[in-house]
């Protein structure tokens, strides 16, 4: 069945000490590491060891409703990887950044210096930023309406990628003899003036290692599909069946010959939050056991931001309330709908959704042998509902060693996935090509 | 003469391959590691083999007229400062960011991440951009007036102090038992209002080790000194003669009573680009060879930036022309008026006035043995013109190394200068206590 050559794309996507909201609680964490920055480098070492393609955080601009119950981000993603590249080698770099509330130069700037600090290892998972809590932090009254920030963000990157193609790859001259830093021809200003930014430029940072960092997108909305489609290399998702997996999949893929792209130029990756154990019965005790510590006041509040209604004083056994259409929601639209159809599908009370949310706040969660996580993951991978995971440890380290030790190792044997990496950049572990400047002339390897 | 309790501070400020504008085309460099992170992380280690109280970068957010000729800062100083955290444990870590062209939410959370990941040492070097060329990277047709600037930046900066404040020290609780991760009671909405500023709070990021980084300023005009008086607890400036170093001191010491702060609470640390050998005829021989390496024609566009005068047409062998008066320059204006008293006072050319300025962009330059650098030093800090310096190495390594290993011990000898650290954090460094909340109530102690 499996195809020897094609393999597919394994991010570790982490979160604190685990994606659960209760991991921190858990005896098998150490809840003290959430505020230790070599907790995360070592986490960058295990992902390394199971040659995955990246090590990805999330990132968002408040607090919300997080104070009290749950373990708040406490890094800001960039430096933290800033940290953890130089603590490997190979592995992918990916940090969450919002196009509504940065400025094109400061944030391409940024993305620049991490990509020369980690050899060319950035990532960058472009959000716009859906909730009221962000939008209070910058000077708002409300969240900006959620197509205006898709209209920014489609500027926002078009901008960033001019401003990273500002210097060509071979405009570095380093010449100690004729003191000459830098091939003035090969570095381009941009005069840029559109409808929100005008930026002269150059970017006040030399073509880094990848050219630009890989470029990925989290939203599944329809904006979000159609701005993935026209910009994205990856696409991280929550899907829940092999079946909504699949027509997502061929949905996104459908997409992109409108923008002269091809199906392999963008990665479909949902979600897996794996337990993993020697028997299921074991795994399906120790999902149970970080269940039982979920605080259902937390969950309540998490649940409301999430849908943007207020359950905090919602039966705890009753079903959801009638929810507002799609349409009316500014916030992430996809991840309110897949709530909706969830709680509405199963028949779930709201005790139920919030036990189902705990551990990957709408993404799939799976318990399991070792085994039984390849099989399913192999199953995904061949039905066409996916060309790789974001692989969400409920639970850190251990859940990230569980999984490159023991799910890994059986997804090499399958040929299912890398033995050893093959590439040095993040690009390069996901078959892209290093990108050169749109505004190199086509004479440069002749003058080099 | 040397009072052994009073002991003087030594910042590293470290640039590219060296602060003179030709140290990447010396044989003492490698020119390529302008782009090697490695490089920077060596020069934290050699820094901290010292002593030194921090390594400090400048920056800019434009490429200028810098392409063709001057090697340009590859990386972003926050991210580079990152990298830098996990190659050392002491050294404290200064990073140059604009109050003009970041959002206060954003900026307070990076360097509450920096100063989460390094321990407690990160510190901000608060900057306006004066320069036209960044203006235009934001959406500007000009350099926002001087005065605006320092407004904003005084808003600014206050409300960062308040994003760090709004998570009082013992916020975090972390109590796996009863689930409680954070004491709400603790953290603080700001619902800020002012000019330019809307901000709900809390910041995203608990109470850093430090509390808040250290507040460095380097303007030195009337508004410079100013906001520095009332916001920083170090200065960084620079001084030509012992005289104008112990006037500015004096009047910067001066302002402090006026927001109830006392001497000791901002530290005065001229810069000093040092060249060092055996003997002061070999010094300055070196100095003779990085002074011969400068391009004219890239040292008369930076000189034309820096005086807002288009010189390029100007001969080198010419006195330079008449110029504007500090009251009509929008750029940096202290900068402005040492270059042109400097040019005035020693009845310079351009073409002197160049090599001049070639070290340290005006900052003074000292060619001696290590002892007559040692003298120098402890001369301003004995005269009341310095607490400190910015050890401003024009070429890297070596130079740094240099000063570490060779006049480093001497101070040490003399009782001027630490001999081992005798804290973990930058604010340690500088003799300052750990701050805490300007919202935490009195019983913290009690409670804690």
């Amino acid at each position: 069945m499996s195809n020897p050559r094609k393999t597919f794309h394994l991010n570790a996507f982490l979160m604190g000490v685990g994606h659960h909201e209760a991991a921190w609680r858990h005896p098998r964490t150490e809840e003290h590491r959430v505020l230790d920055v070599e907790h995360f480098r070592e986490l960058g070492r295990i992902a390394e060891r199971g040659t995955l393609d990246s090590v990805f955080f999330a990132d968002g601009l408040a607090v919300g409703p997080r104070i009290k119950r749950n373990a708040l981000a406490v890094f800001e993603p960039v430096t933290l990887l800033a940290a953890i590249a130089t603590a490997t080698t190979h592995v992918g770099l990916i940090a969450t950044a919002s196009t509504t509330y940065n400025e094109p130069f400061n944030l391409a700037r940024k993305f620049a210096s991490l990509d020369h600090i980690s050899g060319g290892r950035a990532g960058w998972n472009i959000v716009t930023s859906g909730s009221e809590d962000e939008a209070f932090n910058f000077g708002y009254d409300a969240i900006p309406d959620h197509a205006r920030r898709y209209e920014r963000a489609q500027e926002f990157v078009d901008l960033a990628v001019r401003l990273w193609d500002s210097w060509e790859s071979a405009a570095i001259v380093l010449d100690p003899e004729t003191g000459i830093f830098a091939d003035p021809d090969r570095v381009h200003t941009l005069d840029y003036s559109g409808e929100r930014f005008r930026v002269r430029g150059p970017l006040n940072s030399p073509r880094s290692p990848q050219g630009r960092p890989l470029l990925v997108q989290a939203g599944s909305s329809e904006s979000g599909k159609e701005f993935a489609a026209r910009s994205a290399e990856a696409v991280f998702t929550a899907q829940r069946t092999i079946e909504e997996g699949q027509r997502f999949y061929r949905d996104l893929k459908s997409r992109l010959p409108r923008y002269g792209r091809s199906a392999d130029d963008l990665k479909v990756l949902p979600g897996l939050v794996p337990f993993i154990a020697d028997t299921e019965a074991q795994a399906l005790a120790l999902e149970q056991e970080f269940t039982d510590l979920i605080s259902p006041d937390y969950a309540l509040r998490q649940l409301s931001t999430l849908l943007g209604v207020d359950l905090t004083e919602h039966a705890l056994d009753a079903p959801l309330p009638p929810l507002p259409a799609e349409s009316e929601i500014e916030g992430g639209k996809s991840r309110f709908t897949l709530v909706k159809e969830l709680a509405e599908k199963e028949e779930l009370t709201v005790r139920q959704l919030i036990g189902k949310l705990g551990g990957g706040r709408g993404h799939r969660t799976l318990a399991g042998t070792p085994e039984q996580i390849a099989d399913d993951l192999q199953a995904w991978f061949e039905a066409g509902a996916a060309d790789g995971f974001n692989i969400m440890p409920p639970y850190l380290p251990g859940g990230l060693e569980d999984f490159v030790d023991r799910v890994v190792p059986i997804l090499r044997e399958r040929g299912l996935f890398r033995t050893e990496y093959t590439a040095t950049t993040l690009r390069g572990h996901y078959g892209l090509e290093p990108v050169e400047s749109q505004f190199a002339a086509n004479e440069i390897a002749a003058t080099a």
